[in-house]
C-alpha cells in the first residue's frame, strides 16, 4: 500500500519541493513578525531539530514503565498511571492538566499452563487471550484440531469439532507498515466465538506476532454476549510451531490448558488530559492522542509507553517555543485501549458538542520506530492545506502517502463525529517481535527514532495549530473504516 | 584468541595448501586401493560433500527436542532420553549399543517468582540457579546490594551484606569463540557461595547471555558442603537492567524472591554408548561425544540437542562409506553434564584402564552454528599428523588454530588422564542468546549450518580412524586446563 510513490503523490511532491525553499528561506521573516493573526509561520526547522536532539520521550517512557509498570485497566497499576499522567504533566508546565472519568472493565490473568499431555509431555508457554473465560480449575483437556484459517473452521465435517480444542495456527508476515496484523488478527478476535457453538471446548491460537521467543501475545478477544463462551489463549510462537509439528507426526496430540484469569466488576479510571493553550484561537483543538493503559505482561514501553513518551514532549517542544502555537494543542491519554476502547467512547462522548471544535487529531500507538509517511483524511478540498504543512518533515525523510488516514484505535469514534484524521505512519517492522509480550519493556526503546517520531508530531502539532485554515469534516462515507481491508494505526 | 592468524599458524597453512592438490588429486587411487594396513585414505571429498547435504542431524535434534524434550537429570525426560538414544542407534545400525550406569543428582525447580516490591512494584521474570536451595514458602524479601563483579563483593564494608540479596550485575560480551562467557560465568557459580558467608540471605544475577529477553539463563551454581548456602537465582537481562535502574533512581529497593526448587535423592542414568567398529584395530578408538541431558527451561536443542545430532550423524556417514574405517568411531552420549558432570566422570571411571586406547576424543556441545576453527592437544611432536589430518576441512572454510584444544566439559576426565583432545570450534555468536532458557527450542536450528559442523566432525572422525599413526599422549603439565584463562568449548 504505502511502500512506493504513486504518480499522483510524485506530481504533489514535485510542488511542494517547489514551495520548501521559499517556506524556509524566509522563516526567520515570519517568525520575527510575530503577529496575532491566523498566518502559516514556519518556525519548522528549529523546532525540527530540537526534538531531533531531545531524549524526553524516552526518558518519559523510561519513567512510567520503570516506575508504575503493568497497567492493565481496572489495576492497581492503572491507578497509578493516571497518577503518574497527572504529575508529569502539570510538572511540565501543561494546563488545564484533568482527569475526565471512564468506567473500564476489570479482567484478571491469574495463573496459567498448558501442555501437551499425549502421545508425549511437553510443557507449553501460552498465555489467555485478554477477555477470555477461565478454565475450571483443573483444567480442560482434549484433542486438539489443527485448522490454517477461520474459513478452515467453517470447512470442518459437521461434529468434527465437538469436545475438541480448535488451535489456529496462522502464521504473521513481517513488513514495515503492519500489513500483516491486520491479516492475522480476526483470529484472535472471533476465534473462539466461532469455534464455541461447533462444540469445541477450548480454542489456542500462533501468537500474533513475528519473533520466535517463548513468550505468547495476548490480546483482546470479542465474547458472544449470548453465549457459548470458551476458554482461549496464545500459544508462543516456538510453542505452536511444536504443536504443528507433533499433529504431523502422530494420529492424536492431546492439550491440557488451565487458566485462571477471570472477569470483575468495572472499575473507575480516566482519560487524563492536558493543554498547550492556543494564542489566537484556544477554543480550537489539535488533538495527540495516545494510551495510557497496557497489557499486563510487559511494562508496556512500545505499547504504549511510545506514544505517551511522543504526545507529550511533542505538546512540551511546540509549547516552548517563544512563539506560542494559535491553536490549542491537547493531550489526550486514553484510558484502557487494550481491552475494549472505553477511554475512546467516553472522550467522544464527552466532548460531542465540541467535536467540530477539534480541528484534527493524530494518534502516537505504534512503538518507537521511525515514521516515514503521513496520511491525511478530512475535506478533500483543504488536502492542499496538509501539504504545505506536511513539506516540513520532508527533511526527516517522512513522505505523504496517497492513502485515506485511518485515525488509530483511540481516535475512531472521533473519526465517527467528522474530526480530520492524520496518521504518522512509523516503520513496525520489529514492533511486532515484542508487542503484547513480556518482551515489551524498557529496552526495546531506541531513543533516537523514537526522537524522530516526536519531532514529526511535533511538526505536524505546530504546523497545524498555525495553520491559516482548517481541514474541514470528513466526508460522510469515510467516517467509517472500511472493514473488507486491514487498517494500518490500530494495532 | 582465534580471531586472526598468526605468523606461525600461516606458515603452517602454506605447508598444508601444498599438501592439499596432491591428497585430493590421489583419492580416487587410493581409496581404489582399499588394504587393510593402516595408511591415510582420503575418502574426504565424497564424505564432505553427502555430510553437507545430509540433514540427518537436524532430523535428529527434532526428534529428541519434539519426542522427549526437557531432559535433566533425575527427570522423566532424562529416562525417556535414554530409551530415546538406544533406540535410535539401533535403528541407525550401530554396533555394541550399550547404556553404562551412571548415578545423578536429582534437582527439582519448582514453582519460582520474584518481583521488585518497593518503592515501587514490578514482577520479574527469574529462574533459579542450578542446584540453588529453596526459599520458605513465603519467600525471602529484603533490600538489593548491586556488584559489579566478585571482586566488587568483597569490597563491600563489613556487615554491608548482612540481610541483604547480593546482586551481580555483570554484562557478557558477545562473541564468535563465546569467551564473554567464560569471562562472566563465574558469579553463576560461586555467587552465592561467597555472598553467604558474609550474612546474605539470597543471591541473584544477570543472567549469562547475550539476549534482550525475559527469559532468564539458568546454569549450574556450586555450593559449600559446609555451609552456610541461599538462595540463588538468574534475572533476565531486561530485568536485570529494570533492577539496575531502580537502584540508580531510588536510595532503597526490595525484592522477593520465591524458589520452590529442591534436591531429592540420588537417581540413575546413564551415559549411551554406541560403535562403528574399526575394520583394523578395533580395539582403538576415536571418540565423539555430546551430552544427552539438558536444562529443564528450554527442549534443548542447541544445548545439546544439536551435539547429539552431530556426533551420530557423523559417526553414521562415516560408517556408512563403502570403506570401513580402520580404528572404532564411539559415540558417546554422556549423562548430566549440565548439573555436576557425572557422566563425564563415570566414563573415565569405567574405561580407566583402556584409556590408552582412546587415540583421540571430540564434544560437540556449542550449538547450531558453523565451525571455523580446529585445535590440537597431544603429543607435540604428533601435531604434524593431525595437520594432514586437518587440511580435509579447508574446503569447510575450517582453519587450524594455534591454541591448544581443550576438550569440552565431558571429556575432561579423559584429557586428565592424557587423551588428546580435538576441539571443533563453532560460531557461537547467537549461542548465548537462547543457551539455558526456554528459547532453546529446536526452531533455533539452522540444518545447514549444522549439516557443515557435522561434516567436520565426520572427516575428523574418518581422517583420525584412518591415521597412519595416532597422536600420542597429552603431555603431564596439559592434563589439566587453565584456571587462570577463561575456556573455550565447555559451556
Amino acid at each position: 500500500m504505502s511502500g512506493s510513490i504513486s504518480v499522483d503523490s510524485f506530481l504533489l511532491w514535485a510542488g511542494v519541493i517547489l514551495a520548501w525553499a521559499t517556506i524556509e528561506g524566509c522563516a526567520c521573516t515570519h517568525a520575527a513578525g510575530g503577529g496575532s493573526s491566523l498566518s502559516a509561520v514556519p518556525v519548522n526547522s528549529d523546532l525540527r531539530e530540537r526534538a531531533l536532539a531531545s531524549r524526553g520521550a524516552a526518558e518519559l517512557v523510561r519513567s512510567l514503565t520503570d516506575e508504575v509498570g503493568p497497567r492493565l485497566a481496572g489495576s492497581t497499576g492503572s491507578k497509578a498511571a493516571v497518577e503518574w499522567a497527572m504529575r508529569v504533566l502539570a510538572e511540565r508546565g501543561f494546563a488545564n492538566v484533568h482527569a475526565e472519568a471512564v468506567t473500564v472493565p476489570h479482567w484478571e490473568r491469574g495463573e496459567e499452563s498448558g501442555a501437551v499431555v499425549a502421545p508425549v509431555q511437553q510443557p507449553l508457554h501460552l498465555t489467555a487471550l485478554g477477555g477470555s473465560i477461565g478454565t475450571a480449575p483443573g483444567g480442560v483437556e482434549a484433542e486438539v484440531i489443527e485448522v490454517d484459517s477461520l474459513e478452515a473452521l467453517g470447512r470442518l465435517p459437521p461434529g468434527a469439532a465437538a469436545g475438541k480444542i480448535i488451535f489456529y495456527d496462522i502464521p504473521m508476515d513481517r513488513s514495515r507498515d503492519g500489513r500483516g496484523y491486520g491479516k492475522a488478527v480476526p483470529a484472535r478476535g472471533v476465534g473462539a466465538m466461532r469455534a464455541a457453538p461447533l462444540g469445541a471446548v477450548a480454542a489456542v491460537i500462533r501468537s500474533i506476532g513475528t519473533d520466535h521467543n517463548r513468550l505468547p501475545h495476548t490480546g483482546a478477544m470479542r465474547r458472544d454476549e449470548k453465549g457459548p463462551n470458551i476458554p482461549a489463549a496464545a500459544l508462543s510462537i516456538p510453542d505452536a510451531e511444536l504443536l504443528h509439528r507433533l499433529i504431523q507426526q502422530h494420529k492424536s496430540v492431546r492439550l491440557r490448558l488451565t487458566l485462571g484469569c477471570r472477569w470483575l466488576p468495572d472499575a473507575q479510571s480516566a482519560n487524563v488530559v492536558a493543554e498547550i493553550p492556543g494564542a489566537v484561537k484556544p477554543e480550537e483543538i489539535v488533538l495527540l492522542g495516545a494510551h495510557l493503559d497496557a497489557w499486563d505482561l510487559g511494562t508496556g514501553a512500545i505499547d504504549d509507553g511510545a506514544g505517551v513518551g511522543i504526545v507529550i514532549n511533542a505538546a512540551q517542544l511546540v509549547g516552548s517555543l517563544s512563539r506560542r502555537p494559535q491553536r490549542t494543542i491537547r493531550v489526550v491519554l486514553f484510558a484502557n485501549e487494550e481491552n475494549g476502547l472505553s477511554g475512546a467512547q467516553a472522550y467522544a462522548r464527552t466532548h460531542q458538542a465540541d467535536a467540530d471544535k477539534h480541528v484534527a487529531a493524530l494518534e502516537a500507538d505504534a512503538g518507537t520506530g521511525r515514521a516515514y509517511g503521513l496520511r491525511y483524511l478530512g475535506d478533500p478540498q483543504a488536502r492542499e492545506r496538509f501539504v504545505a504543512i506536511a513539506v516540513a518533515l520532508q527533511p526527516l525523510g517522512i513522505e505523504l502517502l496517497p492513502d485515506d488516514a485511518h485515525g488509530g484505535a483511540d481516535l475512531g469514534p472521533l473519526r465517527a463525529l467528522g474530526v480530520p484524521m492524520i496518521d504518522v505512519a512509523q516503520d513496525v517492522s520489529t514492533y511486532f517481535d515484542y508487542h503484547h509480550t513480556a518482551n515489551d519493556t524498557f529496552d526495546r526503546i531506541d531513543p533516537e527514532s523514537l526522537a524522530q517520531a516526536c519531532a514529526a508530531f511535533a511538526l505536524l502539532a505546530q504546523g497545524i495549530a498555525d495553520s491559516d485554515g482548517d481541514f474541514g469534516r470528513v466526508p460522510e462515507p469515510k467516517r467509517q473504516p472500511d472493514r473488507r481491508v486491514p487498517q494500518p494505526m490500530s494495532f
